[in-house]
């Protein structure tokens, strides 16, 4: 196994998205002086996320970013909850999708494995929102890839596609990094490389899913520290 | 004038392209005891280059990286001198044009600028090669964006409208910086903002193209440090 670069999902992989945005909500909320159960207002927001990509996967529905898709649910959220925003805090709550936390090994992780290898994200965020939350993060990326970049969203085989094209590299010669085994599944289907990092925390507590690995993934570790050990950086 | 994202050309404006190339043609014929014109092999691998883009922006020719480009060109000029050499060899000098040396205020520039902008390549290198490049020569990118994105070349509007809209942000909230005026008149022709940075010495010490900015360009200075300094990094 000759592994040049490392692709890795972002939003759970290596940064606490939940406990992000929810401190994001939580703090709006007190601001506002709205009592309102913020954890399940975000699981309703993040529960948006998936029918818009496929939407778009299917073809039903043009190009659309991460964020005007987080946008619109938003916006629908609020109203369904009453809750009255000016135009400028709804921009600001949808961009805390832009300041995520990393979980405490993944820039230590990334640092030592971009060292010997390229090492890129390959989210469905915006290319904006991943160029931003690497400035919040400190997230040492060589190259931003995105869905964007193929206008087309994980797992379609674009998106890996359009990856292996820009690095220029055998798909072999690639590793996708994720916590979620569909991701992996997509990506070794095009004949990359697998390493599966499980955040059983993701959802927070009583997460259910990608618990353990459902597939046979080259490497299978708890952190992206251990992934780059297992790599020898 | 708020810039919130600035995007540079590379070769020549942040990269000595010529001398660092120009050392690595030498060494490879000092090792082969080959006695060489290798300032003039140089001029003509280079002259290769815009002959091959056009055809791409003509439409005459399907996508070609710039790598591939300098690889037929370099193929070419070792036969022209029944230089023989092998695939590898061929192979390790055309990413010679990865191996760039920065320009002494380049890094220093750049790092003061990303502290308070987005700062991204817009170079005509192919995706690889740029960030290829920033490992080499220590360029702090934010992101990659080159001609590769858009499968067309500087100066088609393409390249820069592609900039844009991954970049999410309007023509005038982004800065182009380049050492050559054809380069910014394309960019300001779409509304970005404008940054000359001679770099006359480019070419050698006979350089008599760009010596002086050629329009009304917002910044005109002699580094990349004074670029950082004209926009209060």
């Amino acid at each position: 196994m000759r592994v040049e670069a490392l692709v890795f999902d972002t939003y759970g992989t290596l940064v606490d998205w939940r406990a992000s945005v929810r401190d994001e909500l939580a703090a709006f909320g007190r601001a506002r002086g709205l009592a309102h159960d913020w954890d399940g207002f975000l699981a309703d927001w993040k529960a948006g996320y998936r029918p818009g990509m496929d939407a778009v996967n299917r073809g039903e529905t043009p190009w659309t970013t991460i964020e005007t898709i987080y946008h619109r649910r938003l916006v629908e959220l609020l109203a369904a909850r009453a809750i009255a925003v000016s135009a400028d805090e709804v921009e600001y709550l949808t961009r805390a999708w832009w300041r995520l936390r990393p979980w405490p090994d993944t820039v230590a992780g990334l640092t030592r494995l971009k060292r010997r290898h390229v090492i890129s994200p390959l989210s469905n965020a915006s290319f904006i929102g991943m160029v931003q939350l690497a400035k919040f993060a400190g997230l040492p990326w060589d190259c931003v890839i995105t869905a964007e970049n193929a206008r087309r969203y994980k797992p379609d085989p674009a998106v890996y596609r359009t990856a292996l094209t820009l690095l220029g590299l055998d798909a072999d010669r690639v590793m996708m990094v994720a916590a979620h085994n569909y991701d992996l599944a997509a990506a070794r289907a095009l004949g990359l490389r697998t390493a599966f990092v499980p955040r059983p925390l993701e959802y927070g507590p009583g997460q259910t899913t990608d618990l353990v690995a459902e597939g046979k993934w080259d490497v299978v570790v708890d952190s992206v520290e251990e992934l780059a050990a297992a790599l020898d950086c």
